[in-house]
């Protein structure tokens, strides 16, 4: 088999589908802010959140299927025609077998032979799916991809814990990608990924007891704890992306309809407005609080649904995440 | 930025390096049938293991950066050289941040900004950053790309369970790939996967209690047990196999130099002595147990440090895992 597969730069990758699932529940931050023994406003003036959902018994994979049933029928495609399911969910109902699968079996799909498959890199997973499918699009490794994330989180925090209690949120997004037409103009400009593993601010099922080891019949409750530092994530955002955006791409920012920041902190979201007219960066922190990964499939949600974007435009998205990793993504959408 | 990217199937990919490492501790199938209470010669006859590995205290991060260090000085490169670090793992140190930031910090590149990333899809997971890795080397996303995987099971093992026991070993082993040179055939011929979710015949950390979610400070350890069913998996991979092959590649057996099978259970290699020349057939399940995603590159490493493949010799690697997942590729080493 000798091929010929032609590939240029923009390559090639159409947003054809958006979908998402909040859950019912909204919880205001003054309802938190009461039960932690915070300041009335503590929540809006530190992390820029108003409310944020959690769910009542919805698991990962409920979430995740709402979410692809939207996206499925937004792109007009049916749900056979996916062939890929990236899971880039930041939680999982269970650990084996990989939380993909259990998506696929959540949407009924379980006999259909769509590949299942989960990347990670902390909250930026939905971007690194991203990234990966431009190029399995342009090889032709695969034609429609599904990428999903849902985070499950309010489970597992405590009102002993005010930052981590208060600032993250549950929710669901989905997005579907496919090759561009020819004639069009979709495609991802560029992409960087940077991990500096030296500045690991966020830490969590940490092996607190002697064994390491995730895998263990000793583990204890106390070993599952979500930790994280945000005056030291903060200190490392802003040391490790200085010039990041220059190493990216030689950027205009005229061109720019839209920039997409991290969706973690309010700060991350603050410092691009310095760099950006304030009005083209978008956040939904404000209402979902830090929903890991599906922060920016949300915020791609909002702005295509809201009509911030359309088509030929430009983004920016540029997210951090745990590791500590930055990545960068410059796309026409 | 239009920048021309010629592509031409097969998708050029060379394995330059390869690594392992393995435990000292030898646990001989003997010892477990005598703990576990099963007939002499069980492991042998039932599952195809002699002997496995168990860990005194390493971690995967340890194991994984040992098994680095020996690809990165079989490939002649240095650490800096590695462009992306795809982690394969199966367990982990701690959940977050993810595995691969854990890997980059124990081999010292906690400052170097190389980019890290986990994939998963239960011990298809090797395979599944090969599979990646064409696509991202084929549109120059990346060149040198550090694939890596290490499991840490036995801390997790009972012998009140005497089929995990047995079956499970701890390893770790890593390969790089690059772009292939002009001039020479190194490639990916084909790769099919497929899921089956309905099938779903290996489980564990299943959230048994009331709370579903793996997030959740009232997990027990009851909710962290791995469980098998190995006579599942076998029909489930009878059926699901029927003619996968074909649906893969039109394979000329002669062709074939190696066949890389399932190193999860000796029937699944026996399936495979039936089909292809049994000399052809690559095991390594004998000697390490089931490794997870570290057994398809512990049998690539043999197979190229026994001198059993050479460069331009023609390679069949198909394996099963937890999904239920099938993928199968024809490469060129």
């Amino acid at each position: 088999m000798k091929e010929k597969v032609d590939i240029s730069y923009p390559l090639p990758m159409k947003i054809i589908g958006v979908g998402r699932y909040l859950p019912k529940r909204i919880i205001a931050s003054s309802e938190l802010e009461a039960k932690c023994d915070l300041p009335k406003g503590w929540c809006k003036r530190k992390q820029g959140i108003n409310e944020r959902r959690w769910i009542d018994d919805e698991t990962v994979a409920f979430m995740a299927s709402q979410a692809v049933y939207e996206a499925v029928m937004d792109a007009g495609i049916s749900l056979k025609d996916i062939d890929l399911i990236l899971n880039a969910s930041n939680t999982y109902d269970r650990v084996i077998p990989d939380q993909s699968a259990q998506i696929q079996h959540e949407l009924g799909l379980g006999n259909s032979g769509i590949p299942c498959i989960s990347v990670n890199s902390g909250c930026l997973g939905s971007l690194v799916a991203m990234d990966m499918s431009a190029s399995l699009l342009a090889t032709g490794r695969y034609r429609n991809i599904l990428i999903v994330s849902a985070l499950v989180s309010s489970p597992g925090v405590s009102y002993d814990n005010p930052i981590v209690c208060t600032m993250l949120g549950d929710a669901a997004a989905a997005i579907i990608v496919t090759n561009t037409p020819d004639g069009e103009s979709s495609g991802v400009h560029a992409v960087r990924m940077e991990t500096y593993s030296k500045a690991a601010d966020v830490s969590g099922f940490s092996g607190q007891t002697t064994h390491k080891s995730m895998f263990n019949k000793n583990i204890h409750s106390e070993d599952l704890v979500f930790e994280f530092n945000p005056q030291s994530m903060q200190s490392s955002g802003t040391k490790y992306n200085q010039n990041f955006i220059s190493r990216l791409y030689p950027i205009d920012h005229n061109e720019l309809t839209l920039v997409i920041p991290n969706q973690a902190t309010r700060f991350a979201i603050d410092m691009m407005k310095l760099k950006f007219t304030p009005e083209k960066v978008k956040s939904v922190i404000d209402r979902f609080g830090n929903i890991g990964a599906v922060g920016y499939l949300m915020a791609i949600y909002e702005a295509i649904k809201d009509e911030q974007i359309e088509r030929g435009d430009m983004i920016l998205i540029h997210g951090m995440g745990a590791g500590f990793s930055i990545l960068g993504m410059v796309l026409t959408y």
